[in-house]
């Protein structure tokens, strides 16, 4: 029987792994890349990347191919939290039960970092040696263009920079749940599907699945986001390495706070299961995603 | 005979045209949007674009081809500006003549604005859409992953990034003639050295001429460096749109600070004439580029 447990930990090591031998080439002595690397290797739950390889691997994909798709991801979902934790921003001391980069470093060499990181993960996108050995029909120059346009189309204007815009911008005003659940498609929705999308694509998926996938990842995304804010409120502040109660202190709009605790539970459980649903065509590949969604609505951190 | 003044008027039409286009196919009504338009149609001399149009025609390449690359390469250059003029970095309040992102808008939505340009530099760059009607051998998936590759190298950690960091780490330190040209050589010079290339490349440049144009683009963007310098010391604010003398009250290490004003002269005169030389093995096709050297050395903003 499947492991998620397991999966998750194996998956986790190799993407750190990758993660650190892709910083080694760069010169590590400069405060730049000390930072970036200090960022990048907090301790991340590394969400993102598995789902991208999960998605690869539900339709049979390679996971050489993918793997440094999945580190760019990483690498932009750090560059959003340096840059979301700033000062001007969210104004954040603590991540994942570390000072936040602009306290580690300074507020200079967060923000360079932030950038540093963004476009490191279109390097590696773009470069032949981090897919060398492993081309293939289905992993042409096209393909990798494709993720390109679907990772930056997920990152910029028209999704996760616009949602952290829309957050920033909605603190202490009321939102209606529409209008909460189109910041978060924005500002984590966005990046989760595109995730799920470029790790199915780079595996050579069809139209129909991926139609599938897209839509699993949309509902397994705002779940995530739900359980966060559940977490906010009732989370253990030990075990998720951030303080409890900051949305509330900042009058964020949250699906508690809108919906109430219980109705929000509801909602992020019946998101999760009609994402399961959609996994109803993929066969036994798709366990990594069915073990993905299930941990989402169990986690503690 | 070839009229620069006229070149460059045409081209920065074009250019602004293009960019404008390219904007209005998102919804400027949010506040990101603003942002990004207000520091992107600012004024900017577009420099970097035209080197990047001028080295496409030095070797008989198509405007239509060229023409999206030009503008990623103005996104990433005003993303880099929006970054730099904040308070944490270099605290300018004065851009073009013009209140700077941050002091227009605010902090966040300027650091924002900066993400968003340089992500959409990548959506750009990556899109089909952009190249639409304009395929051709030459210019294929390829290609575009090469150019990709080149931009966001020279303006990541080995690049701009790095550059504008040791920019602001090595203020109120005394630097040799070295380090001032490695900082310069990352700051401004990688992007304007990958403006040259990638222009050349969409236009099909074979491998001797990729190295003459790499050579001046070299000289070309020290020698901008250090007109810089020097208008910083004896410019007209009103003709500038910035205060002069900005660079001395800073500490900043500058060509007139290390070497004089008039060996900074006689420096940047002899890295154009190198320049120019180094365009001899092209036709009439290369006036332009022959033309943008001039203009860089007697320049008065």
């Amino acid at each position: 029987m499947f492991n998620f447990k397991e999966y998750l930990v194996e998956k986790q090591e190799i993407i750190n792994n990758s993660l650190v031998n892709l910083l080694d080439t760069f010169p590590l002595y400069s405060r730049l890349m000390q930072a970036v690397k200090y960022s990048l290797m907090a301790g991340g739950k590394r969400v993102r990347p598995i789902l991208c390889i999960a998605a690869c691997e539900a339709v049979h994909g390679e996971l050489q191919n993918v793997l440094p798709i999945a580190c760019a991801i990483e690498m932009i979902h750090t560059y959003s939290l340096i840059h979301d934790d700033l000062p001007a921003m969210d104004n954040d001391n603590l991540r994942r039960g570390k000072p936040t980069c602009h306290i580690q470093f300074d507020e200079a060499t967060a923000i360079l970092a932030g950038d540093a990181l963004l476009t490191l993960a279109f390097q590696i996108l773009s470069s032949a040696d981090s897919f060398q050995g492993h081309h293939n029909e289905d992993h042409n120059a096209v393909t990798r263009l494709t993720i390109i346009k679907i990772l930056s189309d997920a990152a910029g204007c028209n999704g996760m920079v616009e949602g952290q815009m829309l957050d920033i911008s909605s603190e202490a005003k009321l939102l209606d749940l529409d209008k909460l659940e189109h910041m978060h498609s924005l500002k984590t929705g966005a990046l989760i599907e595109a995730s799920v999308c470029a790790g199915a694509i780079s595996g050579g998926c069809n139209a129909k699945k991926l139609e599938h996938l897209s839509s699993y990842a949309k509902k397994t995304g705002l779940a995530f986001q739900i359980i966060d804010d559940i977490l906010d409120v009732e989370g253990d502040p030990l075990v998720m390495g951030k303080c409890a109660g900051t949305d509330e202190n900042r009058n964020k709009n949250t699906y508690p706070s809108l919906m109430g605790l219980k109705n929000s539970k509801i909602l992020a459980e019946k998101l999760i299961s009609d994402a399961l649903n959609l996994l109803d065509i993929f066969d036994n590949s798709a366990d990594p995603l069915r073990g993905i969604a299930g941990y989402i609505i169990d986690r503690n951190r």
